[in-house]
């Protein structure tokens, strides 16, 4: 399904909450990497949404609290994620295959995917661009280091590019179809399209309808906006961080605070910023209040104590 | 929260898929028992969006399916569940709390429920007409037999009145406070909320929101509106169908046809009916294929061979 | 069901890995509260579970990190939660229906609960000792002051008595049987136990299996054995720490000092904290950081910086 | 990690519930497919596990029920699914990457998987079988139809096994690592391994550690040992069965009675069949009473009515 395919959207009255941020973004496909999109289909809920469902729960209780901002951050600092629940968004997403085997493992979420049983595939890869071309980090075993040289990135190119087209070649080849559905050699048969496509590469994309609920989403969001995930998911992550902004500012806002931004300290590091606070203790006494090297070298970077 | 204290809803304009059906049940509070209700809050998606969610899928191989109930109808019957997930309703249901501990059994929903630790809890318990009174059932251990006596009945229904009325003027008693939240002995302090509540009796009216999408709120309907289910929390699920048919219409029917009406046959049950339809048994052989004697009796009652 | 209704056990042989400290666990019923009890029911796995399952994702990129303490601590600081997802535990538990209320909000769970429809309630219900009657707190909307004077704290449970007694006694009334279930009056029928019960309190005892994986378990724990949760389900929270320690010693240490022990630091925290590192600002310049006064004095108190 | 890296496993007393028909297969790795297995690496209880958890619900009212074999297929036929949920089961999987796509789609489960961003993925991936190579389906368009010849199958298999090895030969002169971890080029760099990944084909093996409760399991059964699931996910749901029949065999046995081998009829179905057996109608009438054509055909299959 291309976006063309889409059915024009008009524009139609409803009683029920609409986030006129969120409206404006209604089915405009956001490209991301070289062949993928994000884009919002439906939305359920405002801030406004969140804040009606906490009411509810604290009943006559709450007349105190008479700003919505300060009840909406109130709830996001101390956990209270029911309400969250209460908003709902659904993307359309298109992303290689190996970001999807990422983003599939967020299980509190609905989702459809095209079926490469019942489907063709399209003819699209990822290919990464030489500048996001690195090689393996040293002291992150799951992550990337130095851009590789412009003369390297190029061959690696070359070789990802000419193994994925290969691959699609052998792919229509077993089906006896080329790109448009028509028959390759007259006469034969086709390779069943669940068997054919076992030989695609995992940059094939793939697309998916993806709906989850506000609260889930900012789990998501946390782990997938974060420096540590692979970059190519995290491209989609941050294109949604954007969307949140409008859809749900206060909650965004909130969120950035209190979560994104936030940073959680164990026992041992509390113990010894109290020592660092109180004068009886210095970064470099880590290791004495049980802080691994790591947790020492992370803590001054947290503490804004990096040289 | 009164129904008064809801804010008033405008009309505003949206890209969103609006179901025409569902917009006239916004904010409408449904009584239900004596003092319960159900009010749909926001819904998410309608008939279309389920089959937008399966069509994405099943990508250019759904051009044959041209028609939307027969594409409808398939997913149901072949429980491809999925595309039901992307629709969303959130409803404000008020209802005694020994529903409320069957509804949440439910877990695949989000919920946010008024806190008796936060706010008092109002002065309204269940009382059951005299024409819902009833015998323990003999044969079904978890239901009710015949109907009460009209003047046993009153009995009933007066002794579970002057208890409740008790307990709630006990409740008040302990929190110090009339149902209006006015002290009632000056220079006495009140027992904290939490505590004070634990002598309430179960048929004690609560709310909450209650948000799920539609595949799982079909799950909920066929549990509890079916008529194993007590009758107090049948009579929610029934609205919850009503509300249904004008949201969802394609759906609604479908899920009549292929679910809620529908019989799972085992395979001893298919066994005889093969036999029977072969001329080569009864319903009276039913033991010699393995069928226990209220397996019969269900599948005669199911075949319509009863009496 | 009481204890001794319990099947014997007897040791067998397995091939499965066992948590010693948790065999002598096994069908004890601990008591909590006044009627309740807690007994482990099964478990599977212990602390080697955990690290089995994290070593077979990270493959030969393991073999680096030989100690098994540290690589469990590592899962613990970056949330890598699935590997504790491999290890459960079932426990049979009474409580209050007030308690059981709060506890069932933890969907991520199996449960099954005593059946109110299908059997009679015994007469069960919690009293609060004296020192655990307080007052409603002024500063926590949902939580308790001082403890009650002890003239107070009787008449409170005599009033609480009395009507828990009396709604037990109408039960009995309207079931027609007494708590053995002999029939109380002949020739006269019962109402029906799902009807007959509403009238029972909040703090009659009810009971349940329940069983979770180890990540969600500590999720519960950290929720409920918080100062912030309620007295009545704190209790049990406990007890479940200790035999959490028991069971994964490991991941018992692990979550007190990255989890239950740990603090989480807003933006702005993080910010103030770094500026009274640098010596240039004190707690007292909260306000300009962005804190509200209730953030500073919680701050305040993370930092040891109380009085 | 292959399977002679397992560490040996010794036997140990417990009090814990054993299943002696599962306890043999505790570490037998089974081969599956080419280069997949199945091996069960922990469970938790066993047909009594799931018997104690109803008797609980119950209470006193299951006296009357003294058979297990009746209690359990009662529980299962009734779809009182609750039960089973208090027995688990962890596997560890090698598999192809495409019947991981469509496994976890099972959310209600946990799972790790092999890191290819932490470690290096072997040089292993699926080759079809030449018995098992078919062209597409023409009435099912998600699915396989006649085998191919011999000699077609001959040019499929050449064609899947030269471009894999050719994808592989190309991962490894990306990360610049042979299969055993040796460099290839000195003074060299190697791609980021989460990089170099993208271009191996959804035939590659990948391994993880399953873990599901009975219910969610009979779920995935139900699902996955049906004929019309992918023939190469189909063989692991297989292997599953058998390995369900030891464990928990009266389970197994109702599941086959009421769950695997039963039908569901629809309202429309269910009609006719009332019309047949009452001599009223014949399977020709069908479209009278609202069946399409594929569901006559469908029931007349169910009905053992084909020819």
């Amino acid at each position: 399904m291309t976006v063309s395919d889409q059915p024009e959207r008009v524009q139609a009255a409803t009683l029920r909450p609409v986030a006129p941020g969120m409206e404006k973004h209604l089915d405009v496909y956001y490209p991301i990497l070289d062949h993928g999109f994000i884009a919002v289909k439906d939305y359920m809920g405002d801030d406004g949404s969140v804040l009606s469902m906490a009411r509810m729960s604290y009943g006559r209780g709450t007349k105190t609290v008479s700003d919505d901002r300060a009840l909406l951050r109130y709830l996001m600092r101390h956990m209270h994620t029911s309400p969250f629940e209460g908003c709902v968004i659904k993307l359309h997403v298109k992303l290689p295959i190996f970001v999807m085997r990422q983003w599939v493992r967020h299980r509190t979420a609905s989702l459809n995917e095209y079926s490469a049983r019942y489907s063709m595939m399209p003819d699209e890869f990822y290919m990464p661009d030489a500048q996001h071309l690195a090689v393996q980090s040293t002291d992150n075993k799951q992550g990337r280091g130095a851009t590789l040289s412009a003369e390297q990135a190029d061959a690696v190119r070359a070789l990802l590019e000419q193994d994925a087209k290969h691959a699609f070649a052998s792919y229509h080849r077993l089906l006896n179809q080329d790109e448009d559905g028509t028959e390759i050699e007259p006469d034969t048969v086709g390779l069943a399209r669940e068997l054919a496509r076992i030989g695609l590469p995992l940059s094939t994309y793939t697309q998916m309808y993806w709906q989850t609920n506000l609260h889930n989403l900012l789990h998501f969001l946390k782990l997938r906006a974060d420096r540590h995930s692979q970059w190519e998911i995290r491209v989609y992550a941050e294109k949604i961080l954007e969307l949140l902004a409008d859809w749900v500012p206060l909650t965004a806002e909130a969120f950035t605070d209190y979560q994104h931004q936030s940073a959680k300290l164990s026992r041992m590091d509390l113990e010894l910023v109290r020592a660092m606070l109180a004068g009886k203790a210095t970064i470099d006494d880590a290791d004495q209040y049980g802080l691994s090297k790591r947790e020492a070298r992370e803590l001054a970077e947290t503490l804004g104590l990096m040289g």
